[in-house]
């Protein structure tokens, strides 16, 4: 077993989420150390994690073969691991069907799941003192404004797969916001073709063995 | 002149002002079209934009060289550039060091920018009624936390420029978030390193005709 990668990651975190299915999907080997964003006021706020990440945030991956490398930033990662572990590769070789993969992940892990997590969601409540209507309110915004440009941006896929019989980096994004939505109970039938494109990962052995309630922190 | 290439992008759109710099550092021409994100409600939800975007956010780039592909997202841009356009390159050739390089302006592009730009400012004003100030607190909170960590990453560039003697991709995403900051009359004494990075960029012709106020539709 290569245990060269370690991923620092908590299993409900949806950006830990997408590198473990990319970690997968590419047949890698690799350690967890489970961060708690909850416990301790946070476990990602620790000194000790600070050192590794200053970024206060997950996932970060580790890679001994690489000199103790610590890589922050889930599509960060992505990139790494296409460059570093190029078979099976997540990304399309094309320039524009990699840039279109890209703008649609990109338009999740920027536009969509920043504005949700968990650190802001805390913000509203403590700080701003936005009631528990409010903030559920405001979840449900930038969920349906993102999830609404991205089936639209699918059509591109041809009901196919980013990397047409197989999944990649976008379906390594997708899934894990999907959860994420329903999570929070989310009505999601306005957007079939995210709903199929999922459905088709997650019988997927790399995308079930990244499951947040299979890991190893699960609760 | 290359007209090849056309930007859809507002003055003060910080990831228009990525995608300008990124343009003009690889010395490609392109023609560029407002879209004023205040006037008309905002003209990026306009029915004719949201054609071009479903994302209904800027910056956009059309590439009529490659059957007029339209590409979202300031960073999947910047990839394709780097991509179609290797020379002069945005991101090193090392894989660690473009992870290193993606990680930090994915950190201002996920975890800082999006935050604090202005559809979720009016959201916090309007749908959630904050307060100026508290709004004001909003801001500089997650401009703060996102620059700290910056701060803290570019120590592994050594006062040096992400590509050695030149900016890149890096660069492109660190000026326009100063610049941002700046209008908000942030202090950022604390930032001795993005500071330094952001003068010695600052006084190159390419940031230069990128900075907002030399647009076309500055005001």
């Amino acid at each position: 077993m290569n245990t060269e990668l370690t991923l620092y990651g908590y299993w409900r975190s949806s950006a830990a989420y997408r590198v473990r299915i990319a970690l997968n999907l590419k047949g890698l080997a690799y350690q967890q150390v489970p961060v708690h964003l909850v416990k301790d006021g946070g476990q990602q706020h620790s000194a000790e994690y600070q050192a590794l990440n200053p970024q206060e945030l997950l996932p970060l991956l580790e890679d001994k073969g690489n000199g103790g490398v610590r890589i922050a930033q889930s599509l960060a990662i992505l990139e790494y691991l296409d460059e570093v572990f190029p078979a099976p590769a997540l990304l399309p070789s094309d320039p524009t069907q990699r840039a279109q993969v890209r703008a649609l992940a990109l338009h999740i892990a920027c536009d969509l799941h920043p504005l949700n997590n968990l650190r802001v969601l805390q913000y509203l409540s403590g700080e701003l003192g936005v009631g528990e209507n409010a903030k559920d309110l405001w979840y449900r915004h930038w969920l349906h404004k993102g999830l609404a440009a991205v089936e639209t941006g699918l059509a591109v896929f041809n009901d196919r797969l980013s990397l047409g019989e197989r999944p990649g980096y976008l379906e390594a994004c997708l899934v894990p916001q999907l959860y994420n939505a329903r999570r929070f109970n989310c009505d999601l039938d306005a957007y079939p073709r995210i709903l199929a494109m999922a459905a088709r990962c997650e019988s997927l052995e790399a995308f079930k063995q990244a499951a947040p309630e299979v890991q190893p922190d699960a609760q």
